[in-house]
């Protein structure tokens, strides 16, 4: 059993102890990285050591809030953190060395499973960042421009740019805040999310060309197969973004994103609309994540997965009253 | 010559004065939109009488926050007011009879011609609508929910929802504030931003087949022709952010969508980033705009077009130090 702390008790916590590892989750975002790297920064400018760990590369456009931060902490760190992880299981390659060892999740997801010794979840906070932005101010750590820049990008991409319905007034007044730093937020987001490689506006054509529909044009389904990623030569990171296209469409409110991934598997991506949930959605297939946007990974080739997904969209828009 | 008014003034001249005629550019936006209804709304709520003329068909998009608002002006209106118009030109058809009647012109673009007898321009403004907020504040005007709808679908649509550089700290202090009403920002993004017609997707998909190259990939050019019109059964409300995508492809620092309207005669749109000045740029070609975003119109056919703009992006990117 996990204990739940507040805000204040997470400071306490970092206060109390040293030599922290601070672990994001696998495939990481903008999130988990900006809270990992401010963090980081923030608790080596209390003198305390830090670090930080990825299970995976760190794709290369978060180099300009990252390169700035160097580890420090020990061989074998005293303290394991995990933020915006909502589940031991993300940790991936992570998972086996430290999945027991994390002594503070600092989370937004509401389905965070109480996998740490103690857990500080915020659901309200749009992006986890707003906590680590929290904690810092909790802690009196002045804010350097290279933290602003860190949190804003978290802020920024869990909330596709303050677009989405997670936005919150306290998110716009952390970000008024955060830009009275020099961040040069136009570039972040120019960086996150307007700057197309060559290779993804293909891959959106082709995307564009095979789009299914079903039940009315409630779902549409994307489905990026090991043949597209050679066709295009796309990259996971190309892949961002292709997802929210799926529920773009008008009078779409299931969107799905099926990823073929190397070993066969398939790692879909659901984003709906109200009142459909994305997160119970996914639990039916051994997954989870928010509301509005949540994933889960199925076996099998691509017709079963289809099926098995189109399946479970069927009950939950009859279950919405949809169908 | 105009005189130029502060906030100040501009709030005694709406004082001091009634029965208002609020004037929006044509091809009407989100700002020219939002800042006529919410001041029209605000006037009368000061007991003023007040309405909105708009030279063009409003698209039905914007419906949730303009069909509260009832025009109660006389029929020869006595104060004639334009918001976010920055050339009496772009009044369209309301050009002829309103044109030398301005009284007071509220405005955001630093090429504000003063074409009005009063001109408050804030240039630091990211959208107009910043402005007839905090001329609501200064009057001490309650806010509605109607109200707060229409100037966060200013504010939101002219920065991108807060992506674009023009955003400052003020912009997120007021979407702060306007986000404490009864809004639902999520819904209006997504009526905004997010949803797709299936028009819109098929065009898209014409338009990645069709896009060009100039100067080693530094410009984009996307021509938008009656023919793919027609194809795609597609209206300008379609078009709005094609513009966007013609810069948005990596490398890409000045990208351009070529519009051919029905007299044959070519709106090029224009989207740059540093150190390219879109505005600068389409004054070339009798134009003008914001530095990163401005347009212009071309007579004769598309040939014709392509060849005087891309002249004039190559004398861009060397004055720019690109070429």
């Amino acid at each position: 059993m996990t204990e739940s702390v507040n805000l204040k008790e997470a400071c306490s916590f970092l206060l109390e102890h040293d030599d922290y590892l601070i672990l994001t989750h696998k495939n990481p975002d903008g999130d988990t990285l900006g809270c990992a790297y401010a963090l980081c920064e923030a608790l080596q400018s209390k003198g305390k050591k830090a670090g930080v760990a990825c299970p995976d590369e760190i794709p290369e456009k978060y180099s300009y809030f990252i390169d700035g931060v160097s580890n420090n902490q020990s061989q074998e760190p005293g303290t394991v953190i995990a933020v915006d992880v909502a589940d031991r299981k993300l940790l991936g390659k992570l998972y086996e060395t430290y999945g027991d060892r994390v002594e503070l999740s600092i989370d937004h997801h509401q389905t965070n499973t109480g996998f740490a010794k103690r857990t500080f979840v915020n659901p309200g906070a749009a992006a986890c960042c707003e906590n680590i932005y929290n904690i810092i101010r909790a802690l009196g750590i002045t804010l350097t421009d290279n933290m602003a820049r860190a949190l804003y990008t978290g802020i920024s991409t869990d909330t596709g740019c303050f677009r989405f319905s997670n936005t919150t007034c306290d998110t716009h007044l952390i970000a008024a805040e955060l830009m009275k730093y020099d961040i040069n937020a136009g570039e972040i987001n120019r960086i996150m999310f307007e700057t197309k490689s060559r290779t993804r506006v293909e891959l959106e054509r082709i995307v564009l060309d095979n789009i299914e529909f079903y039940f009315n044009g409630l779902c549409s389904l994307i489905a990026v197969t090991r043949d597209i990623y050679k066709k295009t030569g796309c990259k996971d990171d190309d892949l961002e973004g292709i997802t929210s296209l799926s529920r773009s469409i008008e009078g779409v409110v299931v969107g799905i994103t099926l990823r073929e991934r190397e070993d066969g598997k398939f790692k879909a991506s659901v984003r709906t609309y109200a009142p459909v949930d994305a997160a119970a959605l996914c639990a039916k297939m051994g997954g989870g994540g928010h509301v509005r946007a949540a994933g889960c990974e199925i076996e099998g080739g691509l017709a079963k997965a289809k099926k098995l997904i189109i399946k479970n969209v069927k009950q939950s828009l009859c279950e919405s009253g949809l169908l």
